[in-house]
């Protein structure tokens, strides 16, 4: 805590439209200030109405856009050339049996492939790259286990943990 | 691998446009098919355009989004009655210092509250909420430390493993 060098601290808001649309209002605290909505739904498949993308698209814009900003940003910082940078991502889950529930979900892995164009030697290149990895904070999510704690209520009233 | 009810595959490409802004690419293979577009971008802060939301807030959304989806799909499997739902979170980071990079990305917790709108028992509601937040993937993938392997080419050649 002591040693941050800056702190990031977000909070989204989000309630229920339509079938199994959510507007989830986002308001971004430090180290800057934005307020902004984002809509989530399902295709019909699912039993939405398909009229935003679904939670794993966002999820997924959120994983690759945070590295490709850190590869850009970290370039001028560390002064590596950086024309262009392409990055894919394949993600797999898998739905396995729950004892309550109709699955539980179960992430198999995440794999990246990254590809700059640059004049700079590849080694700086790796080493600009492995920085931005470290300070993404998407990837630094998904690579620890995270604490998460919930609250519950019922019509307002505190009601037992999930 | 051999248990699984269903698998789910989504891949996502992402291309630099302008200063700071991502296109990213999304296509869901599994169980589902889809493909959309989704741009990042960062605000004059951080040297971007403000074109498009940022990394974070769609990380956010991802996750929010697809609790929320679970609870209200798991609602009507459980036969649990839902009349509404609201879920807000807290996420923090922080950023500290990096041998290489002018810095690393460390997750500090994120803090989710619920509230069901719902005429059941409190104690059902609470069962229904544990069961989504075990079916909701992107849960499930900050509960655990995940496997992300990189693969990184220079001009379209292979390049030291970032």
């Amino acid at each position: 805590m002591t040693d941050a060098l800056f702190n990031v601290h977000f909070s989204a808001e989000g309630v229920c439209v339509g079938k199994l649309r959510n507007e989830v209002s986002l308001t971004a605290h430090e180290p800057f200030q934005v307020q902004r909505m984002l809509a989530t739904d399902e295709g019909k498949f699912q039993g939405g109405e398909d009229t935003a993308p679904t939670p794993l698209e966002f999820f997924l814009t959120g994983l690759v856009g945070c590295l490709m900003t850190q590869i850009r940003v970290f370039a001028k910082r560390l002064k590596v050339d950086v024309e262009d940078v392409k990055v894919t991502c394949r993600a797999r889950w898998e739905a396995h049996p729950d004892p309550v529930g109709p699955y539980q979900g179960k992430p198999v892995g995440f794999e990246i492939d990254v590809d700059v164009t640059s004049g700079a030697d590849p080694a700086r290149v790796s080493e600009l790259v492995g920085a931005a990895r470290r300070g993404c904070f998407v990837e630094q999510t998904l690579s620890q286990a995270n604490e998460i704690t919930h609250h519950l209520t019922v019509n307002g009233a505190e009601a037992p943990r999930p």
